[in-house]
């Protein structure tokens, strides 16, 4: 336990940024990982001083992705991983430059805008085998861990519908056109790529009932709004779903449902049992053996499963939060990363993380989901 | 205040019913009625005993709702209204028979199994003009009316989406198969007509939909399923939602979901707002105003609309449930009956009781669903 | 099953009562009754309108309970039981006008407002045998009766702890001083007794608490305040408790906390396991064994006690709620009533029951209250 | 923003320790500080272990704290604070070493046992001037600060009842003797203080009551148990309470309430409203204006106070938790210390911060509860 901090690096993610200090925290929280190098914005001022801000040394604040990657990749005390916290469109070329030279990369998701990209990712990962971790963090909070392992333990049975929904209230005015950072990005076709609503947040329930139900989406049937007039992606889109093996489904992500701030719940009902988590009262899954009461299960408690007790820091009734779920993504790549870089197999080290896997998916699922709302809600299947 | 009770007849309802005693104890909690006559059973023998039992004199027990019919159509003292309580393939000739004769009807939902029985009733309605109410009993909850109330006053501004679900578990397993008389009717297409789940429960959910948005559902897109081995009806259903004037939604229905007693849900969301209510804490309503705080409504207190205060009893945090929305229905029906009897223009009288407007839709619905499932959830109109 | 319906006499529970309409429809829900004779008013016109209103025969409609009483107890169709809802100083005067004519009484709580009208009355019943039911009707919910089920088969161990409380926010302003007669008659010393909200609300939390553990109450340290200015009567309640065989607890009553409607809640603790009851989610039952998950019970879910099971109507899922629990305590006094009028031993025919026994023990109660509060909240017995 | 990490010491908190490491996460997350010296241990091998494992340099890994207070205030590079986590008996001492050198404090609940050494450390501290700080972490949750900005605000009216309550499951059975660490310091009297439940609980809960309502506490009337057999320090306790100008309460502590995971919770209530906060649900706060819904107020929201604003990271519906709150006294701290090292007017820096009041109210708290349970429960005051 007494290994150095790895050495991280990070692209994107300066001044106005929300999901690069997120970055920051989760990789600060369980001490496993110092900053030491950034290309922090593409506008060269604020990237220095973002970069003095956050202690990083004035000669590896770099301007630009490019010369960060090349620089690195030459240094004896090179980054061990970079984070890539910049807007989807740019993802693919980042990974690409880290890793093209050897350098583990931490990404944020939607893994990119294309399939083409997705795939010729996966090759370069598949051919090097180096480390990827994509931070689709709500798998990192213990209860959906434990909603996972419960499921794979057969307790739910054959699962028969999954129910998973994500409603957020941010964008229900045009927040874009008031020059606010986030929503211009986010509802911008040329930054976000072509899904609204179903890139941001649809992706997260997607993936998320795919980790806990351990299921692949066959199809889907989809039917997608602009609610807010001027919108030029989708802000609230419904969905049947096909499972492989037969299960069926719903999904609905909004970004325009007052009320609602962050509502991300996942619902699974097999043969023998049923669960319920939300993301915003993390601590605490409902679980409800068929002809039983339901079970309150909470974060800490006697009896969870290894995957859940591994993914806690604090006792029961202690709440933990997005951040510490955000944290264990970057404590299990550190893992990785760790056994990766003492050239040992791997083990078991990141067998719960998202990675390039989960990003073909979604990308895989956004082109589906637009696909089918063009042709009317007719089913489409995800091509791999 | 001092009108006398109204003669209250009941067809269906005898021993091993369910929704027989629910309605009588609907009828009686607000003292609006005397049960006098019945043709409870279509076994001779039960029919009798349930009519001694519940102190209907032996010459007002009948063997069948055509003598009933008859008979009571020739007393000086003949029923004001009689209550419908059969499984559904029945509703159509029994309502025929009474309103045929003059007296006003109480039925159970759905109204009936085809468009032609329901068009044909409508018919013989318009003619007439005879009282009808279809006990849509949700619709009965105060705190439901103020949801109608707040939407209608427009405090939700334009609907954007609709989201609405009635998950049970109760079918989890072939309950049919063990001669229980609630599930075997319900999953027997010969009594409960083309819907399982459907016509049971996502009727109400359908209805409920509609009575508080106002919005009338122009087509859906609907995926159903019979998880349980050997079940002849679906058993959940899934489906999208397009209404009239541009709003949007998703109905779940199911009785296979474990852990979920009766969970009938509905969230509303507008451009100004949004609000939801769960049948199972029926006495509380969150509102939503875009941008403020979330306001916990509850039942009977202060500044909610009339139609709420209306529809309640007892003082904010004495609990009502079920039986006491249910009764207003009666209740409602009571104000609706005697206006009628006593010849004057009903004025508000029942004004919000759901009828065979209610029944045609939920009838159009059930159809719709099924023909969009047998084209591939192919987007399918209600055809009234 | 087809035993002729109870007669039912009422005195008090004219225009402007809350707890007479109440008693009406929990005798009503079951049909166990009908209401026949009343005494509704010391006003005579306005007790003749009320009369009239509810379908009592004229010559049933008295003037005064004296008159009623005698008068009653001379026809062959007398009233089989009187039900008790005026303000709690006129309790023990109408209660043995009955009782010593041979008359069975349903008496609203608290019983009476001193410890000598409470012991004449228990020593009449004692002597004649009578029926008498006290109308606690919280007791009469399922899962209080779960609740007491659990303690008393050992599930909860030996219980340490008792937490009860019934904060109200009715009273936060002088709402006395406006007319409003609930207001009026419960803060005045002289028709509500010496206890305000002790006696009001105090006296079901402490009767509940007894009931669910089996506990008798030894001792309390209290201390009152009668918050809003002019008040004569206490409005905020707060003492320790300590019971016989060494548990402790906590009372609080209150009618001035905003935000509390009818806050009536119940957690025991043991050294096996605790339990929550709240008086405002009544359908639900939070059972908590140690070390292992808390456990969602809900009414009418399988697995419950008969004594829970007896006490429900309607599958789960569909609530009940205050009305219901209250019709609950007609229907049990109903068998009680007709055990005792076909002269059987009663058997277990009210064995649920609260009486004179949790009477005398209220009114204890209040006493050791205000005997403490006034010496500056020292442990004070109760004496029964 | 560039200003350089703080430099942290630690005395306590070694392998086994639970709040040492809280502490030092506490310390990571908002990045202002660095550990970097610290006697973490008395034995002198987990000592060493312990630091190498946190990255402290070999020199500056201390054997015992004196040894620290004197190295470290030689040095040129010394650290700038030092947190003090070890147990209850040794607060004093450890406080004096470093205050007497110098250097500032932050040190654990509760300040010490006895008020004789808590008098001595506030002269210290009065004659110093040096910053000091006691990690009452719960007032670091946003909407903690938001109840208290609402109370000073006067949105509650004059404060009538407070209810405070923080009840827990884990000593339910005697942990302390199988040689769980945390369980055994907490029930031994020698290391913990005179109080159990009251000094390791009980003072979260009256601290955060004064927190929230400004208000001071002036005597208890208190009953304390130890429900466990061989216990010797109190596991529960209740008491009654009236705070300086006329408002009146009760707490409860428990470590013997299966069920209560860590049940912090606190009502207030005045004549113009009504709030409820549990530690559970931090992110949530409820708040019912007399007469009016309650409303939902959630961290992050728009429309709460700059107190709450400004102790928040990420957006609303992304929950933040126990370690965030207990991050926000580190960083307010932070804001303390620089203002401190630049020998400007602290002006606002640290305002909510509790410190030597905090822990003299609450030894003084400690002492008036158990002398008033040894006066059977008389009301006793606090003596500062």
């Amino acid at each position: 336990m007494t290994d150095r901090r790895l050495r991280l690096g990070m692209v994107g993610g300066g001044a106005g940024s929300f999901i690069g200090g997120v970055h920051r925290m989760a990789a600060r929280l369980d001490d496993q990982y110092e900053l030491v190098a950034g290309a922090l914005s593409s506008d060269p001022e604020r990237a220095r001083h973002s970069a003095a801000a956050l202690h990083i040394e004035p000669d590896r604040a770099y301007a630009d992705y490019e010369t960060m990657a090349a620089s690195e990749a030459g240094r004896s005390d090179r980054i061990d991983v970079v984070s890539v916290v910049t807007p989807n469109d740019s993802h693919a070329a980042i990974c690409h430059a880290f890793l093209s030279r050897g350098i583990p990369v931490i990404c944020d998701k939607p893994l990119c805008t294309s399939m083409q990209d997705a795939r010729s990712l996966a090759e370069l990962l598949g051919r090097t085998g180096l480390p990827f971790v994509l931070t689709h963090n709500y798998t990192g909070y213990p209860l959906v861990r434990e909603a996972r392992a419960r499921v794979l333990a057969g307790e739910l049975g054959t699962i028969r519908v999954v129910q998973v929904e994500y409603p957020q209230e941010w964008l229900a005015e045009a927040l874009e056109q008031t020059g606010q950072k986030q929503a211009a990005w986010r509802t911008d076709p040329a930054r976000s790529g072509p899904g609204g609503s179903v890139g941001d947040i649809g992706t997260h329930a997607h993936q998320l009932a795919g980790f806990v139900t351990g299921l692949r989406l066959e199809s889907v049937a989809a039917d997608l709004s602009s609610f807010v007039p001027g919108r030029r992606l989708d802000d609230d889109a419904r969905m049947l779903l096909r499972y492989e093996g037969g299960a069926r489904g719903m999904l609905w992500c909004s970004q325009v449902a007052p009320g609602c701030e962050n509502g991300l719940r996942l619902r699974v009902f097999g043969d023998k049992g049923g669960l319920e988590w939300l993301q915003a009262e993390p601590n605490v899954l409902h679980f409800s053996p068929l002809g039983q009461p339901t079970r309150r299960l909470t974060r800490g408690m006697p009896g969870l499963s290894e995957a859940a007790a591994n993914a806690t820091r604090i006792p029961a009734g202690h709440p933990e939060g997005y951040l510490e779920a955000f944290a264990q993504i970057y404590t299990d790549a550190a893992a990785l990363l760790r056994s990766w870089l003492a050239g040992t197999p791997s083990g078991d080290a990141g067998a719960l993380l998202p990675g390039i896997e989960d990003g073909l998916r979604n990308v895989a699922f956004i082109d589906a989901v637009i696909a089918s709302h063009k042709a009317d809600a007719a089913w489409t299947r995800l091509e791999i």
